[in-house]
């Protein structure tokens, strides 16, 4: 599996599947998804907690880091997809529908290196 | 776009191109990609704050709510794949081996319908 | 220390103390003392992850829940305390001023029993 | 109110009658109110998403931001004091407690200037 070979709806698949196995949609609602796609974002964010800006991009030269990011970010990914299974979100289309709308409110003439109209 | 026609790696292009365009890549380092994924992912949760457990699932049926959520999806997803660009993460092979683990942990036989070794 | 006799004043002073006798006021600037909120909360959020909202109030049953739980409430209060001792805010006053503005949002003859206007 | 003068309890007190004039005890489960507490802590968060560590001092000086800083750690704190109501916690012995722990991993003189031991 690679980013540039692998489909969205086979993610969803592989994480559906890991569920389905274990019973464990009854667990799965929306809320309680939701719930964890926060909670996984906190255990990521907690490997930056103290360091400064400058020093956040250092962590990959930590293998140890690393390897623990690497599995945060899977782990958000999976209550991600399968809050989408559940609400029957197509990600691509919700994505590509959403950087529309933010190319119109943040035009690049006028939001070109800062975040702020100035 | 379709999540069974669509690659990860066409998403990752979709995000990278709009922050690129808009030179935006000096605010997305991954102390601040990490924050905004926390961030997205509690704007999500919102929706689900007050209803009980059973409620949590008729939010379909509210079509405001409905385009809402999935825009925070939209969200999350995007400010995910920029993170996994920075820090050079495959999500395709970081998911599979982290499903690869979980089954690992949580045999089928131990686990079936419920969350907890009893 | 009893809720009954200790000021907030009293609290911060505390966290104020343990802070500063690690010289560590140089990691505790706002953003990082926001997100370390956010972590804890996230980690007390994690005690209730898979519980069906009737379940949530069992938890005060499960001894070594509780004990950790506790914890975490402690954990988010101080970095609370120290966040607001960095921005020179009067939590009692912000407070009081919130739950004012509150009670004019929310009139209790149009919000009682729920939290949406029908 | 100022806090050198009020009491946690007092602050305690503010907010369950602000929830028991509405009866809003119903919604406020320990599992709702976590996530409250880390849905009003990533608005807390978001007022610094962008900021470098450097600058993030800085936002002391916009007074619109501050005001809604002000605002959201109010609410951080509203729904601590109430889950902590819910849960019969006694924050001030929790949050001693949870110092002198502290205290006892962090050792002043392994920990000065450091929050990893080198």
């Amino acid at each position: 599996m690679r980013d540039e070979k692998t489909t969205v709806a086979e993610l969803i698949q592989l994480v559906e599947e890991f569920v389905a196995q274990r019973d464990w949609q009854k667990f799965h609602d929306p809320k309680n998804l939701s719930a964890s796609i926060a909670i996984e974002a906190a255990e990521l964010m907690e490997h930056f907690q103290w360091l400064r800006s400058e020093e956040a991009a250092t962590v990959v030269n930590d293998p140890v880091a690393s390897a623990e990011i690497r599995e945060e970010v899977a782990d958000i990914l999976a209550y991600l997809l399968s809050f989408a299974a559940r609400m029957k979100i197509d990600l691509s289309t919700a994505l590509r529908d959403k950087m529309q709308k933010n190319a119109a409110k943040y035009p690049v003439d006028q939001f070109r290196g800062k975040f702020k109209q100035s």
